[in-house]
């Protein structure tokens, strides 16, 4: 960052010494697992340059837009409905999660058995470093699982405003009407935030531009069937990432710019790894910034990671959302329909889920699925057996990495991973 | 037992040397518990009785209701609805959970980060040594916890027929609604398995009999509140726990019985412990049979535990359901009425939790609160932290205890009781 950002850092209440720790660390941890990357399409330039101004110009354009009159509405969960936010003129972004920070005044609140992204995003806030939380005019929770649900409650005390959105746990007739009625309450809550009034019109026009940049991750996927495959995991994982933080229309644009570049590449059979490079599928849990683990360890071990079944990911993007109704209630129940179709392993019982792995595996051609789970996170880590039982019986070689965001066992994680590789080789 | 039940346990499908060494574990702790303390009221003997034939003569009784025509409905929560069961003429079951058994089989199934209830309700089923589960038509499972909503998926394999109660996580209007359509399916799908109809008059009788059986819980902890306590607290607990296993008729009459017997005791002012002991209300976890390793620890240390603040306690007891409606659709009214104010930690907000605490401990003129909390159990885990904070605030002196059903951490557990104890004193 070529600015002097520190008293807009100031400004926000930002612990500097701290802060400066963060992008100390996090600066070459990027360099190093993204830019030496071999063969790169030069459009990921574009998301180099996000990620240079991550802390910087994007604080300064939500600043912006904030002196323009927009609210800023941060949040954790893919089941945040964009399309109402933008719709009130208010702009969503993701917030940090994706490292552990402050880890001993974070256990002064949690149990030590939370997982790495509930204590990461506690430590983010307890000490003063994600400057998405300090822009942020409200802090939107959502009852997932019970870290999340229970954590909302002491969160409450770190942020000036806090909102939550309950969740059903089946796709019942009642858990689709409580969805109903908490995305209007949503409505209503930021209609109050922003002063202003919600149409069917506006509501459209959200659901066309959050359509669009979830259409383009379709093109994006359907691109990493290729074999060669055209861009890295890391990279597929970076620009998932990515969707949660940058402008909804930039983004847009700059994947369909790097798509185009990725068809080129398609045609002329060019790629990131060679032909016949092994091909996984990660699936489970959600990779937040800057947790690039265990992406780093597979595509160092010679293979490419092609999909990633998760929140930052495929779970976050698939199906668009019908914008063809007319009134707030038409629109309103397209929402629901979209949403509540997520395969979340909140959802009880949650089969699409695996089918989806299954299809996905089918048309991105894997050879095999890492099953990712974050340490104490029930939902997945529970559902991780199951699927892993399925996925076997349907030939689908299957590997399950429970982890951290510690880098303790990253030994432990390469040698298992170099292992699962080579019998996909075989 | 004098009977031989082996013809009988056999016949249910147990695996006899598992299940006679899980007795031969059994019998003696509970002698050692229970059966030794000192100045226990004679009614306790009703108790022993029960105990002693938890797995003979009570089973028995399951299979004869069974031979005439009444379905069995095992259950491992608080919140199933014991009126609805006994309206259709079924007996409603707690099932096995209180102890590990066959853990490395049950790890196959669940991560090793899952809470100790849990991995005990599948290690008595995968293990096959918990005949009111085998005794059972149906199992009812519910959404409560993570941890439970996502085993069910799995312990559907090991039981003939679950069935998968859903609930709400907040006490919103939606929530109700939820809680009230689920309470009718179930209804519904008990009518199928009896083969009867379900009628308002039934209904009532079903709502006076858990009525009539909670009112006497009531009782017992209004007669807990003398000093010196006339009954111990691992007693209390115990007829707390046996609330889940016995003929709730008879149940009510022998707590009844006791509460008489109580009664005198208190009005000549003798106790189990003498007066000015510290007392204690526990808090938090439920305590399945036989997990009875804090209780003991804390009663050895010199106090007396006065009351319980748990699904298996108070948090299952208090309040009774209005029975003077007149239409099935009042008494499903009446029923979520009372379900929906059970102070579980799976709701958020859970405030009215740690105000039930703080008046018990009021009107139980208790000096301390022990928090105890199942490792893993993240709802209650995570509550615990500011139910401390609050009770410390309020001049309660409060110890959380994190513990599973091991035994390794009893000396370090009853060091800090004992300090604890000492501080109460002090």
């Amino acid at each position: 960052m070529s600015t002097d950002y520190r008293p807009m850092w100031r400004s926000l209440g930002l612990d500097l010494e701290a802060h400066d720790a963060l992008l100390g660390v996090l600066g070459p941890l990027y360099e190093q697992t993204f830019t030496r990357q071999p063969n790169r399409p030069a459009g990921m330039q574009y998301f180099d340059f996000v990620m240079s101004e991550v802390h910087g110009l994007r604080i300064q354009e939500l600043l912006d837009a904030k002196a323009a009159g927009r609210k800023v509405v941060g949040a954790y969960c893919t089941f945040v409905p964009e399309e109402i936010v933008l719709a009130l003129d208010a702009v969503l972004v993701g917030l940090c999660a994706g490292a552990e920070f402050a880890t001993p005044e974070v256990e002064k609140y949690l149990p030590r058995n939370t997982c790495s992204l509930i204590k990461g995003a506690f430590g983010f806030a307890l000490a003063r470093v994600c400057p998405y939380l300090s822009a942020s005019d409200v802090v939107v929770g959502e009852n997932t699982c019970d870290g999340k649900k229970k954590g909302y409650e002491i969160f409450r005390e770190f942020v000036p405003q806090l909102y939550v959105m309950d969740l059903p746990q089946t796709k019942s007739r009642e858990g689709r009407a409580l969805m109903r009625a908490e995305f209007q309450r949503f409505a209503g809550f930021l209609e109050t935030l922003t002063g202003k009034t919600l149409t069917a019109d506006a509501l459209k026009k959200g659901i066309a531009v959050v359509n669009a940049k979830r259409s383009v991750m379709h093109r994006l996927a359907s691109l990493r069937r290729a074999d060669p495959a055209p861009v890295s995991g890391l990279d597929g994982l970076l620009m998932n990432q990515i969707y949660f933080y940058d402008d909804p229309v930039r983004f847009t644009s700059s994947v369909s710019a790097i798509c185009d570049e990725l068809e080129q590449r398609v045609e002329r059979r060019e790629g990131v790894a060679r032909e016949g490079a092994p091909r996984i599928l990660m699936s489970g849990c959600p990779m937040a910034v800057p947790n690039w683990k265990l992406p780093t360890i597979v595509e160092q071990a010679g293979a490419v990671i092609v999909g990633e079944e998760s929140c930052v990911g495929e779970r976050g993007t698939q199906r668009l959302t019908d914008d063809t109704g007319q009134t707030l209630d038409d629109l309103f129940d397209a929402l629901v329909d979209r949403y509540l179709q997520i395969d979340c392993a909140i959802f009880t019982p949650n089969a699409s889920r695996v089918e989806h792995v299954l299809s996905m595996a089918g048309s991105l051609r894997v050879d095999g699925v890492i099953h990712y789970g974050l340490q104490f996170c029930s939902p997945y880590q529970i559902e991780a057996g199951p699927v892993e039982r399925r996925l076997e019986k349907e030939g689908l070689p299957t590997l399950r990495i429970d982890t951290d965001y510690g880098q303790e066992d990253v030994g432990q994680i390469q040698t298992r991973v170099e292992a699962f590789v080579e019998r996909l080789r075989g």
